[in-house]
């Protein structure tokens, strides 16, 4: 039966979202022939009178598989469940929105905050919703990866490859600070794919003087240069000490302490030229590889198999690298650390990284 | 305790089998002492007086981990249990080769073929030895991935993004001729990735109206152009009807063949510009793409620990997710296919990909 | 004074055009607020009924900076002075509707063809026009460079490094075909950016024995791969000797033909495997490099300075890295060649490469 | 007649200088059979004991064209003309150094520095040399382009096409900071090359109230998102009226403050999220694109023709695309900034670009 529908974007956006909304349509739209629409910036297009939602159509999804960003728009501020600036709460609005406009339901694609928000919607304002999960840092419990991961890794990677040249020409010590605040995904995956020689994890509070050896040690082999990634949510061993964990939502974070603070270390310590890099949003924006257009389409794909099958409130997850869902109800609000005995932690030992510790 | 162990790279190479060299290296002599040996040319280093073996230490290994093909060489000539040129049967010579050099074992990469002679070698000779899986067709059975396999499935997606631009502009019909002469799964993830209209591939013999079909119905919906990607080994129901079908050893087995009877059915059949392209050899070279490089990392270590336990006679392999490995009697010398009720088989069809059928 | 015109992009499309139209756009219209129109393949636009124009704004522009190919659509059939299939010569309608749409002038932007039809439409016919100089051949005298010549370099570049590494792990001799039909611009530049042992152009008739001599002499040097770029317009001398020369705009040429020949020669005279590459429209597609980006957005901008000062007939042209124009009647109907005497010429001999002869 | 020459790389590294080194033993070496050595860490490998040289051959230069930064190593410290750190003046023992090596002459390639110290080394000291141009800044006169400027640009580019996308996804206003102290050429060409909507460069002091109009411009346009390019050395309109100009090589220079200042102006003044990136070494590291490839080649043979020639005192430089030489003692120690009447600064204003003014 044709059913109607509406897509949004929740979080920072990640590679692969506009893939993930351009299959929906293609077997929404195109296949089932059921009416698709597109909510502008999250659920603001259901309540906020200067947003807006269009249909989607297979005329004007041209060229989203290999767009970066979300032509949704996407917000990773406010909480439908919380006063906004008027003091109103928006989620009854967005309820009656979607009764409005006689949605079937919604397809929710976002990190752990937003599938959080849909849960609520569906139990405690029946709207009905089916989840895709996003994060470019990897960290969500329940699926082997998330689309946009393994781009941020590529351009991660890509930039060790960049850095390993200029530091072997001078001589230097290279850090580059990428994304990660409690989970250090990134930082291992390119960390390992690019070659580094110090890789620094939040789940890994490093002690600084681990790296000068390890600075020491590759002079001591003739090598003059050494690269270091740094998960922005690395600490020190002694900041571990004193402070409360940072955690992923605190306002408080400062892109680039992680690695200047490093740097500032070994530059106290060795008389060696020492480069900071910060990768900041060039590991969210740009056009996904292969892996993640790939891993898009099927979660969109799969998304509206679920829809199909009035399946709400369950989220498509990529397990054994095969497609199921999980229950709305089981997305974790914390994020998926890297567990001190995983194998790739070994396997960055064994190929002779030091992992700060 | 220390070892000896001699690497060799056979059957046609992949971007990656450098960093797994450099991976054992790594970790067999960096972190465990041990002496390793690069061969060249697969067996042929062990047995031809033209060819030879070097000892690899971590400083000249350098660059290996971005860098493609394989510095041991390899070759996908010739069968050490059948008489060579001169009329002897390499295989003891091997074995009395690997004694010499008073190695405790090998390290043999590669494809099925080699697998399989590698297993040979051992139970009939005695050589000790510890495979790592080669394709980047990915066509093996029991490891989820090989690596090479991401990054030829990238040169292909780029590719069809290369072919989408012109093909619009001009109202084309494009064909993408990718490797795969029995198992189609580069033109199959390609393809997703790509955004194919059509995907061919061996498994399912196709009908050549069943394109025709497909370019009309998208003439009909405004759409000019048509992507088209076909695995080297697809062939047409009428093909499949009359011919045997083709094996992967077949030298008879000519590449731009599939892609050629196809374009031309279609310039018979409707008017319009068909244009093919032939990948080739650009999906086999260049540096590895960060999955590829992080695979085989993990493979190369995963090797060293084999051979520190002494499993001999088994290879490495990743399944769901994770290292592990199988006995050599185990290697299939038949190429994994993809399943006609494969997930992504479906999710292709729900895209509106027509699979030829 | 406010104006209104139309543009076009007609023959082969080349990465850039689409940039072209932004600038012009953004000039035109975002600063000098006239009207721009697009009109749909070529002249086609102005008398087919099938075919449409349409305004251009700066909001149905973005993303044209980066975008392969053309958003007008192109064709490289046609002359507008000669009957079409109903037996009506179209340029009478061209004119007329040029007027109807009351357009102070056309911004035709193509190669010599099309510029050759321009300069008849205006001294005949009287419609105002200026041209904008495109072929990725790098073909057009009077200017140093044509956007899309650098991106289809960059591609030919990645494909030698991508062969480099292969041709090197097996022992092959690599053949690559890129385009340059009479000239052989791309072949010598990506020949040289690429390491291509042997550079084959159309200027200079090769001698196979000369290029099976190269392969040798590098074999004697202990390297016993060799890259070998041959332009598609490449052909021995004894073929020079035979036949009359193809001309550029020959139905006969068949692309692929100069690479296979020299392979199976090479095959039939030294024990090696040959491998060939033909690149085809990967060479044409695909997002523009920075310098065609950066060509193009000038040649933009400077079609819309020789509008705005009424300099109809002119063609925009870089000049010793200096924008400046020509008039249209100084467009050769004759692709430039390669001086024999040119330094790249020699520059290629030095660096020990074999120019077949 | 046989000459024995050295190759000496000082400066910040360039992607392409490898490609020099390769073109000049490919020449030398490979064709006129000289003696090429190369010499570690600019001139320090001529007087440092702990520095060496070693002689280059056809054999020991495989991949250089490709491989970022210089296999020599590079300083961009020291002045051998002032007393090192034992008190000694290391410019006579270079001297004594290069006639104890019997070298007929040396080939420097370097920047303005480097190049000043050549000429001095020649006519205080007698050593012959040849130079050839390095910066990636593009800031030298007498030039057209220097290699690796070009790789630098296309790497920023690449930055804004990333931006671009999750600039357009979040509403957000983001500021790349790329290279350029006292000349703005890599932001001018990026800036353009990749559709920044406001360029900020040295030559042009800004004022801020300029960056926010453009935004609100954009916002009124529908257009949420701005683009912002800023080389490293750009300063403000009270910054230019307070200060004194920073000079290249002051030490005080701190990378990333340019485009913090900036963002913090605009995050003050509008209620808008506005991410800074710093690209530092990423500008500086990788391989070189096929135009830099291309260009250091014919820089390497030309130097090489200097040497044969005995023309010695002699730069190679690209003047209206062709090879020629100046004289080192015309190399300026100041940069070459952008004219304010440039072609290009027009061409950005015209695109409607807005350069802070």
């Amino acid at each position: 039966m044709s059913k109607r529908i509406g897509i949004l974007t929740g979080g920072g956006d990640a590679p692969g979202l506009n893939a993930v909304i351009r299959a929906i349509v293609k077997y929404g739209v195109g296949q089932k022939g059921w009416s698709v629409f597109g909510i502008e910036e999250a659920y603001n297009g259901l309540f906020k009178p200067t947003k807006r939602t269009w249909e989607l159509t297979p005329d004007n999804i041209g060229g989203l598989l290999t767009k970066g960003g979300t032509i949704l728009g996407t917000t990773n501020k406010g909480n439908p469940f919380e006063p906004d600036e008027n003091g109103e709460i928006p989620a009854p609005k967005i309820a009656q929105s979607v009764a409005d406009m006689q949605l079937d339901g919604l397809i929710s694609i976002g990190g752990d905050g937003s599938q959080t928000i849909a849960h609520r919607l569906m139990t405690e304002y029946g709207v009905p919703i089916v989840g895709v999960p996003k994060t470019i840092d990897n960290d969500l419990f329940h699926t082997d990866y998330t689309f946009g991961f393994w781009s941020a890794v590529d351009v991660a990677t890509d930039a060790l490859d960049r850095l390993h040249t200029t530091a072997e020409s001078h001589d230097r010590v290279m850090v580059l600070e990428v994304m990660g605040r409690t989970a250090g995904w990134i930082a291992l995956y390119a960390g390992l794919s690019g070659g580094a020689d110090c890789i620094l994890i939040p789940e890994i509070p490093y002690d600084p003087s681990a790296v000068i050896h390890k600075i020491m040690e590759r002079r001591g082999a003739g090598k003059h240069f050494t690269l270091v990634i740094v998960a922005e949510g690395a600490i020190s061993q002694e900041e571990a000490s004193e402070t409360l964990p940072l955690t992923g939502t605190s306002n408080k974070f400062v892109s680039g302490k992680a690695s200047h603070k490093l740097a500032d270390h070994i530059g106290d310590h060795l008389d060696v030229e020492c480069r900071v890099t910060v990768l900041g949003h060039l590991q969210r924006g740009g056009s996904p590889v292969a892996f993640d257009r790939f891993l898009a389409t099927r979660f969109g794909v799969h998304a509206v198999d679920l829809v199909e099958n009035e399946q709400w409130g369950e989220m498509v997850v990529l397990q054994n690298n095969q497609m199921t869902s999980i229950s709305l109800s089981e997305v974790a609000g914390t994020p998926r650390e890297i567990p001190l005995d995983h194998e790739l932690i070994q396997t960055a030992r064994k190929a002779g990284v030091s992992l700060g510790d």
